[in-house]
């Protein structure tokens, strides 16, 4: 399939509650035109709905231009809605009659090459299948809510699927930025939820026996092994639990508690050397290239990154992590302690070069030092006391103009600091120079030079900062003049250097 | 507690393995004196590798300094190791008889007002406590790998337990940047392992019958359900699966699945009325306060920044963003036609400002102007014939310095386009200027300017481009030579306009 005819293609949404809504917001972002058919009157305003949130979230993950959308359409029969469609999706609710109307209805009225893709949860191919005569074009497509953000895709074509419609699925969802996991055998309930359904039965045994309440149980997994499973899954995890000894260690020396009573749900596989041999054998085909090491590392900066982006939404581990910043600023007595670097400027910002950061030359990308000191500014703004409150009474600093110079090169995984030296504060403008240097040996790799000004955000226009910003600006201002001028400060591009 | 008295603390830990060394990480970085007793004579080596690791993570959660890290010693016996300790953390083997022993010796040996606090994933604080005599200071303080960066920790202090006692342990861990969730019921295994539990069982029934490996199982997890879990859990992903209805509409509808014989783990609870009205009335107590719709905003904002955080780490799903990047830019049609601009120069790159760019200002912030500059620089190059063919062998241009201008604010959705005019060209540097505009209107956003060396990227060294390069370079800046030269080409930071 190429790329013109993805982009022209049409998708058939049969169901648009809130998995096919999902669907057609995957399919109309990347470029398809989409027709929904439902009979239920509120329809239009759901699937809206699910587009809205659709919108902000998807083009929010690329970092390349999105297809131009696609075309909506709401159609008034199942016919009208898989006509022309190269994809048809059945979301309908989990009924089997009800699976087996829709679907004979969507294979006797599709295109001969279309494919047909059911999101059942529950049922196997192998029930839907037999509806139909001719060529099998029908499989299980089951996707995750919210299906515009979340990849996975389990699908399943059962022994009747030819081996090419499975593969010309899995082209067309991975087209859609998705991630199809092919079940190679049928069960009921795919293998996500099963999983799933075995912690449902759990949890429900928690709460009826007043163990734990729903917020109890949200809170282990949020603040627990949620975050670990986020990156890892289960038994990359359990990989590291075992440490240098491996995988087969740490089976055997769990294994023992599968006979414990713990659980209300306890039969159990025999933990035989077989299994035990299969587990540890695949475990190393999938992370054997890893050493223990560096897979923690991995896990660890896959942590950071995580709790980072919910510190920043101030949600869940994140909102605990910003309650535990004011714990531990409360300790301090006065302002942040002004740590000197070795220029005696203000360092602001410690961090270690990720591997995202790295361009085809091996080296940190260019725009990511312009982020690292853009970073520290954030840092220097609120030392300064612009804080949130601030930002929201109306009033910020805007940058001007940035000079970043490159006098080395950074790697993955290397710890760099940022400091910064006030080249000139006054009640509307900040000029600030900034250093990045290596913390092992204090080698600086780039200079930056920026002129903040302080606007009205309503109006976009300079005015004067709060008195008590302008006051400690001044005073940093002040004990950097004692600094030597920075070389490079004022710095035209292309300049030679020994002007 | 004060804070003086927390930071001057002394921890004693005894077991250094990964769970009783994450524990030494997590007291010594918030300032605690830590002393370690583990007769295993690689401890020291041990404790020192998850101590450089923790070194790396939990001082980048902060936004604020941490107290200065506190002193790590290694003891001959137990007593030396509890010796004026105000909390004792034991985290050996899950052995009774051994816990027990252990327990004794601290006991016994700790200052009166000592915590001790027992590591153990399935033991009973009942089955610990009553080895000692007085009153009772063993609890159960199971925290989770890895432990200097996942908050969780379940407390258990059974019936023996003094609510006071209680209150001081979790005082004591929240110090240290843990969310304690008290456990109120005792029961093997706590919360949290239960379910870990029910889920090892399910996935090695499907291992043993050959339905998935621990691949696939890993990646039904990390490309799905598990980045649910990491913000929200098990019980408001679900109410959002409710919808509107709310959370005893989603129960009644998904309880029949579990009469289905799904899983080898079948007894269940009785789905009765007063159990899903409990659960009902607890997801409301929980989470009642914010609408569905506004759940779900939150809940796509997470997934947004934790994905968007594995995609700068290369990792799991966002991995697969990266490639799915990689597939959108390879659609786009060949080489940039060489479109003039309003100002003759060479139209480069058409990109709209994606949401993920959006400062608190609520524009595109500061470092994506360089990304898009630098983007444009990719093509130029490549454009020039500096493809990856060339890179490969050895030789590439670095970028020296870039200036940047704001002229302006660029909203979310804004369509840009970015073209250059290169000002100078000779055999080693090419100087450019860039213009980033409005796609509707042409008004100018942006300016940069940057100059570029060619390198041996063995040696750093600058070097002559190849001849074709150059020579399509040199006809690129003859051509562009006609062009007015920039008015802010040239500029230094904080030159006054008028100049």
């Amino acid at each position: 399939m190429t790329g013109g005819a993805v982009t022209a293609a049409k998708a058939g949404v049969v169901g648009g509650g809130v998995i096919g809504g999902g669907w057609a917001a995957r399919f109309l972002l990347h470029g398809w035109n989409v027709t929904v058919f439902d009979p239920d009157p509120d329809v239009q305003q759901q699937l809206q709905a699910v587009l809205d949130h659709a919108r902000l979230a998807l083009p929010a993950l690329a970092d390349t231009p999105m297809p131009a959308e696609g075309t909506l359409r709401f159609a008034k029969s199942l016919g009208e809605a898989v006509d022309g469609a190269s994809w048809v999706q059945e979301s309908v609710p989990e009924d089997l009659s009800l699976k087996h109307r829709v679907l004979a209805g969507i294979d006797s009225q599709a295109t001969a090459s279309a494919i047909i893709g059911s999101s059942t949860s529950g049922f196997r191919p192998g029930e839907l299948q037999h509806i139909t005569e001719g060529p099998v074009r029908i499989l299980v497509a089951h996707p995750f809510n919210p299906v515009y953000i979340l990849p996975l895709v389990e699908v399943v074509g059962g022994d009747a699927l030819y081996r090419e419609t499975l593969e010309r699925a899995c082209t067309v969802l991975t087209s859609i930025g998705m991630k199809p996991v092919v079940v190679r055998n049928e069960i009921d309930a795919h293998i996500a939820d099963r999983l799933l359904e075995s912690v449902w039965r759990e949890a429900l045994w928690l709460i009826n026996d007043d163990i734990a309440t729903t917020e109890e149980i949200d809170d282990v997994i949020r603040y627990g092994f949620g975050l670990r499973w986020a990156q890892m899954g289960l038994f990359d995890t359990y990989r590291l639990a075992g440490g240098e000894a491996g995988m087969a260690h740490f089976i055997q020396q769990f294994g023992p508690a599968l006979q414990w009573p713990w659980s209300k749900l306890t039969d159990v596989p025999a933990l035989t050397e077989a299994l035990v041999q299969k587990i540890a054998a695949q475990s190393d085909a999938q992370s054997g290239h890893l050493s223990v090491r560096e897979l923690e590392r991995i896990r660890d900066r896959n942590l950071v990154g995580m709790l980072r982006s919910l510190k920043e939404r101030n949600w869940g581990a994140g909102a605990l992590l910003n309650e535990h910043d004011r714990r531990l600023a409360a300790r301090l007595t006065g302002p942040a302690a002004l740590d000197a670097d070795s220029n005696g400027a203000l360092r602001l910002l410690d961090i270690c070069v990720l591997p995202g950061w790295i361009d085809y030359n091996g080296h940190m990308t260019e725009y990511r030092y312009t982020q690292v000191f853009s970073d520290a500014s954030d840092r220097l703004l609120q030392m300064l006391g612009m804080d949130a409150e601030y930002v929201a009474s109306g009033r910020s600093y805007y940058t001007a103009e940035t000079h970043v110079m490159h006098l080395g090169e950074a790697a993955v995984d290397q710890a760099l600091y940022a400091s910064s030296q006030v080249l000139l504060a006054d009640t509307k403008r900040l000029h600030v120079f900034y250093r990045l240097c290596t913390a092992e040996d204090d080698r600086l790799l780039a200079t930056g030079e920026s002129m903040y000004l302080h606007v009205d955000r309503a109006s976009g226009r300079v005015c004067a900062a709060s008195d008590k910003i302008v006051a400690n600006a001044g005073a940093l201002a002040a004990a950097h003049a004692n600094l030597p001028r920075p070389a490079t400060a004022g710095r035209r591009v292309g300049e030679r250097k020994t002007e």
